[in-house]
């Protein structure tokens, strides 16, 4: 397949079913990629992150920018081969994180100044200084530059969209990369008429797929959800579409019902680091000492490395005695969840059946054991 | 093979390969068997720590005895079981943590009273104790509860002597699993005639295999060395050897050398935890700004799974990033280190030229890089 080729396979009510060809291979949607920061899936390595499932990882372009430094990742032939991992990479622009340095950055019509998190040194991003990191890391989907709002201020929404547009338009002109497809990001905030507006405006400009930002960053669920939806409605349907951060059980299912086709997130990670396992059936915190003689695995139903070797006893007993090995378990299986219902939507949207599949699951996660 | 049977297949000058039968499978000898203090190898998954060629890990009696319980384990079914590893399991008697504890434990003719490093609950630990909680843990190979002294100071190296062989007899009376194989320890600090006396008790004893104790605790190395020569000169060549505790690169070719069979230690993934990589030319600390942009593996000898796919200048990012991985990939390559020279060891007796083997290798961790 050509690279950057988009294959609708399947509709099913607004549930798509996909595949979009990189150079590092095939990624069948729904897809949810597991966040590698610091060209890391945190506590993993990425023998066990391709063998739980997942097709495609993200790395973080502000992070690898500061260090180790995107010349030094190009100097050492790249993110793919720089971290081991010969599938599908996506990178981020860093606009999220420098836009969330909310004290040590300030903004102009053309581009960030920020302190940096690590040494405190002034640093630089623009359009075109993101295009030109993350043409250094090599991944093969690169996301533009775009300025990611407080989602309920109307006015700040509305100018933040502006510069995503005008700043998206920077990003096509400097991308020089053949290998890479460039995604435009629409904002907007909650706004139906700022998110129409931004909708329209980047699929105007040609970008071989399409993002929705600003979203699960302090709105209600109905916000985000009717946004999801009022975005979708007007995205091109030979497009894939990528839900930026979006990591929940609920909100997958919601987003895929709502014509999403990748998802990434860092909770499945971060949950894992504090003890906590996601599940079908809601979470659970394995410090609880009424897991001490649970020969249970953390879900039965679950596939997973750890679900097929491991009690929630011995789980418990790695949390409580700070084993490191209990984040590696956990976020094995945390990513596995999320990486097969990805999968698992897929299967009901080929069969045609994803709507009574979508309300199943939902009904599973009871109002006792939902995600909060 | 029956259970408990030792092979003794070749003999190079005292060196020696053999094989050790145990209900969870035949152990090939020389052999470094990894530490699973807390039953888990830090920072690994089983999965991993069989793919880097371990045969036996060994696991803790005091820590497991304290947290999670050994009553505990037996019930989730026994350590094997608990900790997802079907292979030998060696546990120690717990003497050697609990008489650690100089502050806060008191030694009898019965047994020890000690604060646990956790709560601070008074706990008590026997010889019977010990056996019954090493039989409730379900290792393959258990250990006597001897008494480790300071090995200069000679009259409590003495005294702790005699303990430790009233407290193998006692050992050998309380066992009653047929399903496990009790070592004897020899001790006796770096007294030549206490050592030799030590040998010919614990040899008297009908143990099915025997272990040195008390060394690589601060005496010097040729003290240690001497020690296992004149150890070994009378234990029965019939019985595996195992040097409790001991693990360099060094100290393993010099106790080969000297007739030894087995090993542990926690030294591979400790130095990994501060980010130091081990290897058969010296140790390299991944913290060194030296590394950032070198391509090379650790060792481009090695064939772990570290070497085989990171660079320096990965890992030196990881550890600079303070990244979880940076402990796994490190331990993982210590331990393969450690194992594989073990099985070079066995090799080369095999092939009856192990005095090269040994002089080559020692040569080559030259006075500069030498472990320390």
């Amino acid at each position: 397949m050509t690279p950057f080729t988009w294959t609708l396979e399947a509709v099913d009510g607004n549930a798509r079913a996909g595949t979009f060809a990189t150079p590092h291979g095939s990624i069948r949607t729904p897809v949810f990629a597991p966040v590698g920061t610091q060209a890391t899936v945190k506590s993993l390595t990425p023998a066990q992150v391709d063998e739980l499932g997942a097709q495609m990882v993200l790395a973080n372009t502000y992070h690898l920018f500061l260090r180790p430094g995107d010349e030094l990742v190009a100097e050492m032939g790249g993110l793919h081969r720089f971290m081991a991992w010969n599938k599908p990479i996506l990178t981020d622009s860093g606009g999220f994180q420098v836009f969330s340095l909310t004290d040590t950055r300030k903004i102009d019509d053309d581009g960030v100044t920020f302190k940096s998190h690590i040494d405190g040194s002034l640093k630089r991003l623009s359009p075109e200084i993101s295009i030109r990191i993350q043409e250094n890391l090599g991944a093969d989907i690169i996301m533009a530059f775009d300025e990611c709002a407080v989602p309920t201020d109307y006015a700040y929404s509305r100018l933040a969209m502006q510069r995503t547009h005008a700043w998206a338009k920077r990003c096509l002109d400097a991308k020089r990369r053949e290998d890479q497809a460039l995604f435009g990001i629409v904002q907007g905030g909650v706004f139906s008429d700022l998110r129409a507006e931004s909708a329209r405006e980047i699929s105007a400009m040609g970008f071989p797929g399409h993002a929705i930002g600003g979203l699960s960053v302090g709105e209600s669920k109905a916000d985000m959800y009717r946004t999801i939806a009022e975005v979708n409605s007007i995205l091109p349907a030979d497009k894939p579409r990528y839900l930026m951060g979006v990591g929940t059980v609920e909100d997958l299912i919601e987003g895929v019902r709502r014509g999403v086709d990748i998802f990434d997130c860092v909770l499945p990670t971060r949950l894992a680091r504090h003890n906590s396992a996601m599940s079908m059936r809601g979470r659970l915190n394995l410090m609880n000492a009424g897991y001490a003689r649970d020969e249970r695995p953390i879900d039965p139903d679950c596939a997973c490395y750890t679900c097929r070797h491991f009690s929630r006893a011995y789980l418990r007993h790695l949390v409580n005695a700070k084993e490191m090995l209990a984040a590696a378990l956990l976020s094995i299986h945390n990513l596995h969840t999320l990486v097969q219902l990805a999968e698992d939507m897929r299967a009901a949207i080929l069969d045609k059946h994803f709507e009574q599949f979508a309300q199943d699951k939902l009904a599973r996660l009871s109002a006792k054991e939902t995600e909060k």
